[in-house]
C-alpha cells in the first residue's frame, strides 16, 4: 500500500497533503504526561515498550500521517561512551564533556544492535502496533548538532567551545565530526534495517555557525551519512530527510545534502523555498510552533497559508518548521491537522 | 576632516577599512567593570556624565573607528510609559506588559527634549570627550524587537504573545508597531540634532519571524523609518544603519530597508552577502563573536577571512557579526583591532 507520506517524500502525487510534527509524542498530550509521570525520560527512551506506547500516542489521537520514533538525539552519544544526564527542569547534560584529542580519541563507534538495542526494538514493536497504517520515522542529530552537545556538556547560547575547537584544532574537530558520522551512519541503517520506512537527520544548531565554517567542516559530514544510507530495503524505498533548522541563509547548498526532503524551519517561506530547490528536493514545514497558541481560527487561516506558499505541486510535507511546544492545547494541534485535512486535498 | 568610518558607510575609498564592535562599551573590559561597580545599569544609561564616560573607554583604550552612545534600546519604550527593571542576574524586564489594545492606546510617543534628556545630553558631553577624533553613532532598537519585549515582558524564546498578538489582533499590533516606529523617529532624529553623526537601528529579533510576517507587517514600519531621518546636519550627511540579526534568508528584501549600511550577522558570508546586495549598500560585519574566545593567531586568521570574504571593494566597515560577550579577554579584542589594522590598509 502506498503511504502519502512517502509518496509525498518522493514528490509523487498524493490524495492529500500529509502531515506529521516534530515532537509529536511529547508533553503538550496530557496522555504523554501520564506516562512520563511514571518513568524518567531516560527510561521512557529506554525501554521499548514505553517509546512504543508513546510514539503511537498521536497516531491514535491526532491522525497524523507518520509516527516518528520516540527517543533523543543524546542516546548515540551516550552510547559512544559519555556519560549522559537529564536533571529535571534542566536541559540534557553531558557531566564530562569532550575537549581534548584524548578525550575523542577514547569514543567508541557503537554497534547499534550491542549498544542501543533498546532502539531497535522499539522500532519493531512500533511497526507491530502501527500495523502499517503510517510509516514509521527513524531520527539521529547530525553531527555538529549532536557533536555540540558533547562538548559543550549540554545545551549552550553561543557554542563557544565547539567553534573553539572547529578554529584553533580542526583535526580534532574533524576527528569528533567523523567518529559520530560513522556511528549515525551506523545507527540509521540499523533503523531502517529494524523497520524504519523513512529517517530524519536533525541539524537543529546547523544556523550557530558562519557559513563558510558549515559549508567547509560540517555540510561534507552530513553529505556523507546520505552517501552512505539505505536507501531500499525488501523493495520498498527508504525516505531520507534533512532539517538544517536557520540555514535558510544558505538553503542553495543545503540542496546538495542528498536528502529526498528538506525540513524547512518557519521563517524561510516556503514558496521562496521552492524557487531555490526547484525539482530537485521535497520540502517539509513549516508551520512557526508559536502559531499552535493562538486561537483555532487563526491556525486554520495559517496552515491555509503554508499550503498556499508551497503550492499545487506534489512533493509537500505538512509540518511544522520546529518542535511542537508543551504549552500547546492538544485541540491547537486537531485544528492544524484538520485544516490540512481541509485546505490540502490534491487530486 | 573625512572619517573613515562615515566614508565607508557613504561606499567611498578609505586608507583602511574602519573597524568598531557591537557592545564595545561593555563588561569585557576591566574599566567598564569598575564604573559599573558603583552604578546600576539604569542609573549609567541616564547619567550623561557615566554614559559619556563609559563610550569614551573603547576609543582610548582599543582605538576603534567609531563611537557608540553606550544606552539601551528599551530606554525608549520605557519613557512610552511603561515600567522598565534590571534585576541583577535577570535580563531587563517589563512587570506590566502590553497586551490588550488598551494597553497601546495608554503608550504615548515621547518628546525626546523633555522625556529623554539625558541621552541627549551624554551625545553632546560624548562630542566634546572625543574632539572630533572619531564619529559617534546613536542608536534604537527596532520596532519590532522593542514591541516584542514590551509585549512578552522581557526576553523571550518563542515570542508567543507578540506573535499571538500579530496573527490574531493585527490591528492592536499594527497600532503598537506605529506608535513605536513614530517615538523611534522623534527619538533617532533627536540624537542626530544632539549630534550623532550616524545611526544604527538594531532589530535583534527580526530573525524569529516567518518570513511573510516580516515582510508584510514588520518591514514597511522600518522603511518608514528610514524614510523620515534627518540625512544631513550643517552640511554633514548623515549615516544610517539596519542591523537585522538572523534576517539572511531573505536579505535581497532587507537592502530595501533605506539604510545607507547593511550590519550582517555572522551566519551570512560577507561575499555571499555582497552578491546580494551589488552596490546598493554599504556592509557592516561580520566577525562570529565567539571568535574572540579563540587564542589570538586564531582571532586574526579569521579577520583576515572576515576582510578576504568583502574583498578590496570601498563599503567594508568591519565589525562583530553580534555585540562582544563579556568573556572576551581585552587582549583578544585588541588583537582583531590590530589585525584589521594590519590587513585592512587600502589605496
Amino acid at each position: 500500500m502506498a503511504h502519502r507520506f512517502l509518496q509525498a517524500c518522493f514528490r509523487q502525487p498524493v490524495d492529500r497533503v500529509p502531515v506529521w510534527m516534530m515532537r509529536q509524542a511529547g508533553r503538550y498530550l496530557p496522555e504523554y504526561r501520564a506516562v512520563r509521570a511514571q518513568h524518567t525520560f531516560l527510561e521512557m527512551c529506554k525501554k521499548p515498550e514505553i517509546a512504543t506506547e508513546v510514539t503511537l500516542q498521536p497516531i491514535d489521537i491526532l491522525g497524523v500521517d507518520a509516527a516518528i520514533l520516540f527517543s533523543d538525539i543524546l542516546i548515540l552519544p551516550e552510547a559512544m561512551g559519555i556519560e549522559l544526564r537529564f536533571r529535571p527542569d534542566h536541559g540534557p547534560e553531558f557531566p564530562t564533556p569532550v575537549r581534548t584529542a584524548a578525550d575523542v580519541e577514547r569514543l567508541h563507534v557503537p554497534d547499534p544492535r550491542k549498544d542501543v538495542p533498546f532502539v531497535l526494538e522499539a522500532i519493531r514493536r512500533i511497526q507491530d502496533g502501527l500495523r502499517g497504517r503510517v510509516p514509521l520515522i527513524g531520527f539521529a542529530g547530525a553531527p555538529f548538532t549532536v557533536a555540540s552537545y558533547m562538548v559543550e556538556g549540554g545545551g549552550s547560547k553561543d557554542y563557544r567551545n565547539i567553534k573553539t575547537m572547529a578554529l584553533a584544532e580542526p583535526e580534532t574537530f574533524d576527528r569528533l565530526m567523523t567518529k559520530v558520522t560513522d556511528a549515525t551512519i551506523a545507527y540509521l541503517n540499523a533503523q531502517i534495517e529494524a523497520g524504519a520506512q523513512a529517517v530524519q537527520l536533525f541539524d537543529t544548531w546547523a544556523g550557530a555557525l558562519p557559513e563558510w565554517l558549515y559549508l567547509e567542516r560540517v555540510f561534507p559530514h552530513v553529505q556523507r551519512i546520505f552517501a552512505a544510507l539505505t536507501r531500499e530495503r525488501n523493495g520498498e524505498r527508504i525516505a531520507t530527510i534533512y532539517f538544517a533548522k536557520g540555514a535558510g541563509q544558505w538553503f542553495s547548498k543545503v540542496v546538495g545534502a542528498g536528502a529526498d526532503v528538506l525540513g524547512v524551519d518557519w521563517t524561510l517561506d516556503l514558496g521562496h523555498a521552492r524557487t531555490i530547490v526547484g525539482e530537485r528536493v521535497a520540502l517539509q514545514g513549516n508551520l512557526d510552533p508559536a502559531t499552535l497558541l493562538a486561537p483555532p481560527e487563526v491556525i486554520r487561516r495559517e496552515v491555509r497559508r503554508v499550503l498556499d506558499s508551497y503550492g499545487d505541486a506534489p512533493g509537500h510535507i505538512f509540518n511544522l518548521g520546529h518542535g511542537i511546544t508543551p504549552e500547546v492545547p492538544p485541540a491547537h494541534a486537531k485544528a492544524m491537522i484538520e485544516a490540512v485535512h481541509e485546505f490540502g486535498t490534491r487530486g
